[in-house]
């Protein structure tokens, strides 16, 4: 059988967790990496994983035709350029949330990926999370019966560097764009209409970049649903990841994992550990599963399981969250057209 | 020591809750009843509880002068001038909620009972929950730091009779009201702006009141929290309350009560019984503790432990919630005076 | 309809809560008490009850023509006599257990019952605890198929007063002794073996009495089921009391009552309040219902829900631990007769 | 680094979990494997991963002087000649648990691997578990004070073959053996005499060969506390693996791990997945830790985490129990020897 001869583009933490996932799985070759503060560090870290080639400059992998997909993990900022070069080359590729910030240029990317025939899958891992898909297999197999309230909670342990919140694309379109995601995932409908509300309530380093620590944003569906998305950029308790769909026939909901069980009574009370820390912990089994099936998908020619639209709506809804925001008032998905255009005019 | 002597008003339901649990106070009589439609089913019940007096008039009862405080537990079209009449004849007062649909009618209640110097509790039973009281004692005594997010979740298991959706005021001010009541209760702070979504998705006789069955509210707190309603007329599992604030140092939440502790393990799954059905089981020790403590207040000259102003607050959180809806935008309570105006030169 | 007029049979504390208990039933009339200490303020608390007669003597109270039930709440080695004068005197029983530390004495008790034809119940509350009923509603209608294994952990919060220690009859009759109706209720089989290991970890004080603080017994069911009891006379966090049933088609397993669902969690784990501190929280319920029960039958005629047969049976096993612990091995419940005939020869 | 080389024996589905744990180490490298069964299949398997030498004769892996370390799991009885002889070769061993049923010779292969100087390591994968080394962290940093009471529950969720059962060495020895080294593990102490009660209720064919399927081990601990371990061979809604410690503190109790966290909410009830299936599901992660732990404490001369000693007191526990049900009393570990040389007299 043919392996998937693989390229990295992009040797920061997440590039090496799809790399060594990747090297799990007997289909692939992970044949290149490419970064561009590629030195002695990476060669070694790569020679210890039998990987060739280590370059700078990610035009030398892609235009290495040994390679059949690229994998995306660079800065959001490279992103389009990088899709694009690498469909006119024929590769396939899996490329980190979000495609950008700008639904046009994703927009774009995503028509070239079209043009080019290749596949794209978008980095959206917390679709192969065991608990999350547990609640979609119950809504589409009707357990719970017509969705009517969707809740997602989602906090993180601890805030970015101030230097990753100026460049974040804020709040919406860094850390809800997951959840814009799930509500997608979990209901099989198309979000319609936001509001969104944010308060600076952690750090003011957030107020400084016009962003917020703090958002709570309704949704509306297609199908009638509504939801309900909050998001905190610091629980002090750890890792908050819960996602409850209420519907006709009943409801389905899921909360954290744990790193064991152990409950301890005592005088005190009776206390258990904090959830498991952080995404790397909590969504190690997605990643993995995520590789593995966008692998799989390329050599079955199966439908990948997240695709650039997905990718595309996601980033609709949080630009449609970041104008209610400023636009103190409820925002429609197909609005954004006209918003962003008389935001050109104005500007 | 002199017992406190009560009348009620009202002897539906909740009317007769009231009464069986004041008659286990040690410190109260219950001297009269009053009914529009009293008959002999009501006089055997009355007699049934040495209860003397049983009229249909309730102006007889309020004339009543071996009466010291009078339950209002009758139609809410009848609130306000009962408060009224109550009050000029020096009886305190026990209203269940809302004391009415229209806030100036309220507010003028209110003054009529500053006036006679009476007292006033508002049957926000929900604030005598244990598990409810344990949230707020967890924030007030900062467990939790700052409150920054506050969801509540309320959920009837099934709608109300038909004539009943027509009569109610709708979902705001006869469901809700309870939870923005608990929102202010559970984070000591005023709600200042609220965002109201609703859909009609279990019944069309929602649609035909102009009211929804589904609904989600987002608030914002004085204090810069913000915080997420969550109401179904429809929870097949089950009456589901359940109230959770999150804050800078922590959350604490509380789920639903259910009737045992069995959790049955077999070929097909882990299985649990439904929660407590409704809120006369969900409730009934917080029923008794509002009107021992009602009493208590009376007796020992303490504060109330829901006032009026309580009320009053409740019920312009829902009108502004009410306004939203239509509006479809964000609408602040401070605006409702204007909002109300316009609404009344449009007519 | 004919009310059932109750005498009281020693008013210490469960003497108390059975009256109050007694007094919201409107089938009952409490017409008398008897304490041997009774005094001026016994004759408060039974005044403000409305009950007539107070005397010291239990003889007194049992002649009463007036009394239909006496409850014997006084200590157990009275129980006995008075359960045979009250038989004799026509009087329905309630009993608590033990019936008494003989069995000899114990079937003699029964008998004269049984010629009297009067009723009798012990107050084995636990069986009418919601979480244990459920429980035996899961084994009888077959949820779990056959019993298996059967589990039961009781532990006190604290344990007893040293003076009571002596009087106690020892953990397994004092203190288990609910467990081994416990045993026979959920699964509706006989235990015919018991193995008892016991040990002194707490207090030095119970080695003093010959007695134990900590202990598990293994049981042999007539069913051919197994089961474990464990016992602790102190267990900080709280009063513990689960039980699981395990059989060929699953489980049911019961635990803990807690005063609130409210869980916090912080920087330091996540935590939950002690469960329901002690017997009188815990059964509150459970004491309401027997009485109830007990009542219903007399008034119906209906089968008493604990027999003194149910009575006699948990002393049975109790007397078989107590034997098996100091002959260090199994003894067969009916090994009983002749273990005791050879104890009365040794002695 | 020199990497430590390692030969299999015995490429049944524990072997092969072992070979693929181990591939996953940097500092091993696999180099040989040896069955009785070897075949095409075997070699094309050990080819995919990369293990040179594929031998039908246990003999000539362990004469291979580039082997390091043996991994013994070939069937129980193969167990102790092959130690002695890797003993004899110098290489470090990893045996499956248990190392005979015979205690004389577990007790001479541990002398042979003493004299010899090399490391072995027994196969108790579930002290490597999350949840287990939990409870033990709790008990060792003084949590709950001094243990008072252990429970150990350990159900299976199918029984094993009928042919297995014949040859597996009884409930005792084959399945109970984990739990005995459990609870020596949780504890730190030594358990000192053990009471077996047996049943044959789910399978006859258990009795066929002298075995029973459900069991009752009552544990005395050198420590002063009391235990108690509960088995069966069928718990039909799944693998049921639970520990609680209680003492003078408190409690530490771990329950099962399930394959998601999902709560379904219907009109039926409130439902979960069942616990995560079996051994493979349920002790990944520990099978994974185990051998990463054995191979961290070669490399660094570290003391292993499971010695020849854990084998062997397990197998003692695990013979006294079985003494213990043919005789129905208790019985001490330190009469094992005399009741050995009865039963060999008698035959």
């Amino acid at each position: 059988m043919k392996k998937i001869r693989v390229g990295i583009i992009g040797a920061g933490r997440i590039g090496k967790i799809h790399t060594d996932n990747l090297l799990k799985l007997s289909q692939v070759e992970v044949v290149a990496v490419s970064d561009l503060f590629a030195g002695e560090e990476l060669m070694a870290w790569a020679a210890e994983r039998g990987i060739d080639q280590v370059v700078q400059d990610s035009q030398v992998l892609i235009a290495n035709p040994d390679i059949d997909a690229v994998f995306i993990c660079s800065s959001t900022d490279t992103h389009v350029p990088l899709i694009k070069q690498a469909a006119k080359a024929g590769k396939h590729i899996f490329c980190e949330k979000p495609v950008s910030m700008d639904i046009t240029q994703t927009e774009e990317a995503l028509e070239c990926v079209r043009q080019a025939g290749v596949q794209l899958q978008i980095g959206f891992n917390r679709r192969f999370d065991h608990n999350f898909k547990r609640v979609r297999d119950h809504v589409q197999n009707g357990t719970i019966g017509d969705p009517h309230i969707v809740k997602i909670t989602s906090r993180d342990p601890n805030p970015p560097h101030p230097d990753y919140i100026k460049v974040s694309g804020g709040i919406f379109m860094d850390m809800m764009i997951h959840d814009f995601d799930m509500a997608r995932f979990v209901t099989g409908s198309e979000v319609e209409e936001v509001y969104a509300q944010g308060n600076v309530l952690i750090n003011p380093v957030f107020a400084e970049h016009g962003d917020v620590d703090t958002a709570i944003v309704t949704l509306r569906f297609a199908n009638g649903a509504l939801g309900v998305i909050d998001n905190s950029r610091q629980a002090v308790y750890g890792y908050d990841q819960r996602v409850e769909v209420f519907g006709s026939k009943g409801s389905v909901a899921v909360t954290n994992d744990h790193p064991n069980t152990a409950e301890i009574s005592t005088a005190e009370g009776i206390t258990r550990d904090k959830p498991l820390h952080f995404f790397l912990e909590r969504y190690n089994a997605a990643y993995i599963l995520e590789t593995q099936m966008f692998i799989d998908s390329l050599v079955n020619g199966h439908a990948l399981p997240v695709e650039g639209f997905d990718g595309l709506q996601a980033e609709r809804i949080a630009l449609a969250a970041k104008f209610s925001r400023e636009l103190q008032r409820p925002v429609k998905i197909n609005e954004i057209s006209e918003l962003l255009s008389q935001q050109s005019v104005a500007q």
